[in-house]
């Protein structure tokens, strides 16, 4: 079938849509933090009933929730406001799949103000965030927001590790959980294998919330904690499996080399690291969320990037490991790499 | 047809992309700061290249133009990148429609920074930037930054304008263009009219820029000015035209009324006020780019909005106009307002 010929008459509408795209940033963050959603799901759906809820100004609320709706988390309907099946699962306070925590680390100060240094970034290589305190760095405030906010979004990789895992099949295992941040992938893995130990890695601060999951999910008996770098912290041995999940991506392929050499030596024979990351096709540019990581970490951090896996597979070999194999995470974004020690 | 169960699977990709929506703006910024579209136009189309012609890194270069190839602004082949005929017409320097200046405006300083407190602006119902210092005071170096960066855009809501007044029958004509900014819309009037007589009204630095672009399209022999306050400077009168673009959206309905009484006045009978405005529908959500305008407003003005054309009608007709016409400007998100003073 022929295309009209103005449907592909170039015009600027992309070009004025990203350079306003930060205002979609702010305007989901601002409804987050007035909990808009949760309100319009309790049935708040005017802005003059959504004003008294949230104690914005009406005009303030009616704005935000127009914009909302033009950009499709909200419908308008003779003037009232409703969720879309998105928002009522994703952004509404009382459903048990509310990402809302998320803003409180996506989009904000830190990440944000660095993307504001972009084009020095981009001159540079790397981030001009403090030389030398990027964050590969002790920087518990970070990390401690970091594990706060993005618990919700670990649920799929890490139903999907612990079954690669064959956690279920309740075998002894000891399992290292390096950066393990909130804690949600060693836990999970200890939730569904009641024979499972954890050792988890990470900044002192940082393992305090990921001891707090521990309890609030029942496996703090078996959880016990290593405080410190991942580079320098004694790790123990005869691991079953070691977790890496969105560690590598802060490093230069020096660095990832040097941790995985580590890792070897910790596993047990025949045991297996795993690997959590956005990994890129080789194009750099497919699939759209893994090939766009680089540029956060390219402002990020002093050396870090994401990987191919032909970069991962050359890495991890130089660190000792004859074999890895890439396994996409269903729906998810990410991908996870299992790399063996030989038995 | 039906359609499988899995393509209506509420996910949490367009909230995710939304919270990174900043990262594209940066991204954009950066190219055409690094003028990064001219260089690829000009043949240098490798990361190695495009570093040595920019001055950036090379890893900085090759994340960015891998990050720009996502958001579909660059084509990427064999490890070369390619502009797309967008970007080829937009964001190339050597284009005559080169639109990188706007970037200057768009997505800078000062309105990315009160995005910053949108929450408060939502909250208080109108911008938090220094109070009664919003961008409706004299703020010359704001305005001035518009002036130089946003004159390319005007293009087609000038063209259709003129055509609007039959500037081309070349009939004796006065002509007052409030707010005047870049001064494109009263210079593309006389450039089609020999006969028009422009009068240009804004603050007296911005009416530099106005005044450089006439002698530069070769009416200044024909173009005049007053400098001040649209709400105070004596405006003239006798005018067969007065042009009002892009400058009710900044104030209330009571500060819009009060400046359509003055240029009621400053007409002559069968004169016409001509209002160039994001006009969203009565359900203030859609168009998406004219809807989408209030929040700006709501971040930037202490009491802007986006009106619709009902409230424009009757704001008019409170100043004195009985009728008043809207015309959508081809291919732009902006309307026109056509306003007769009777005879």
């Amino acid at each position: 079938m022929a295309t009209p010929a103005t449907a592909n008459r170039p015009t600027p509408e992309r070009i004025f849509k990203t350079l306003n795209a930060y205002q979609q940033t702010a305007a989901l963050r601002t409804a987050i933090e007035l909990d808009v959603f949760s309100a319009i799901g309790a049935g708040a759906n005017t802005s003059a009933a959504l004003a008294a809820k949230t104690g914005a100004a009406e005009k303030g609320v009616r704005i935000l929730c127009d914009y909302l709706t033009v950009q499709g988390f909200l419908i308008k309907e003779q003037g009232r406001y409703a969720l879309t099946q998105e928002s009522a699962i994703f952004l509404d306070r009382k459903s048990a799949a509310c990402l809302g925590s998320m803003a409180g680390f996506l989009g904000t100060g830190f990440a944000k103000s660095n993307f504001d240094s972009l084009t020095e970034a981009v001159r540079k290589g790397g981030s001009v965030w403090r030389e030398g305190h990027d964050n590969t760095k002790p920087n518990d405030e970070f990390w401690v927001a970091f594990a706060k906010s993005m618990a919700p979004l670990t649920v799929p990789s890490a139903e999907f590790i612990s079954g690669l895992l064959r956690a279920e099949e309740g075998k002894p295992t000891k399992v290292l959980d390096i950066a393990a941040g909130h804690g949600m992938y060693g836990i999970t893995v200890a939730r569904k294998n009641p024979e499972a130990e954890i050792v988890a890695l990470d900044w002192p601060n940082v393992l305090q919330v990921a001891q707090e999951n521990a309890k609030k999910f029942g496996v703090a008996d078996r959880y016990s904690v290593r405080a410190g770098s991942a580079f320098e912290t004694e790790m123990g041995s005869g691991y079953d499996h070691v977790l890496l999940t969105n560690i590598f991506h802060h490093f230069d392929t020096a660095g990832c080399e040097t941790l995985m050499r580590r890792v070897h030596e910790a596993l047990k024979p025949g045991g297996k690291a795993i690997t959590l990351e956005f990994v890129p096709n080789e194009d750099r540019v497919t699939p759209p969320v893994a090939a766009s990581f680089s540029l956060v970490m390219l402002t990020n951090t002093d050396a870090g990037d994401a990987y191919t896996f032909s970069e991962y597979e050359k890495m991890f070999r130089n660190a000792g490991f004859a074999k890895s194999t890439l396994h996409p995470v269903p729906e998810m974004p990410q991908q996870v790499i299992v790399s063996e020690k030989s038995a």
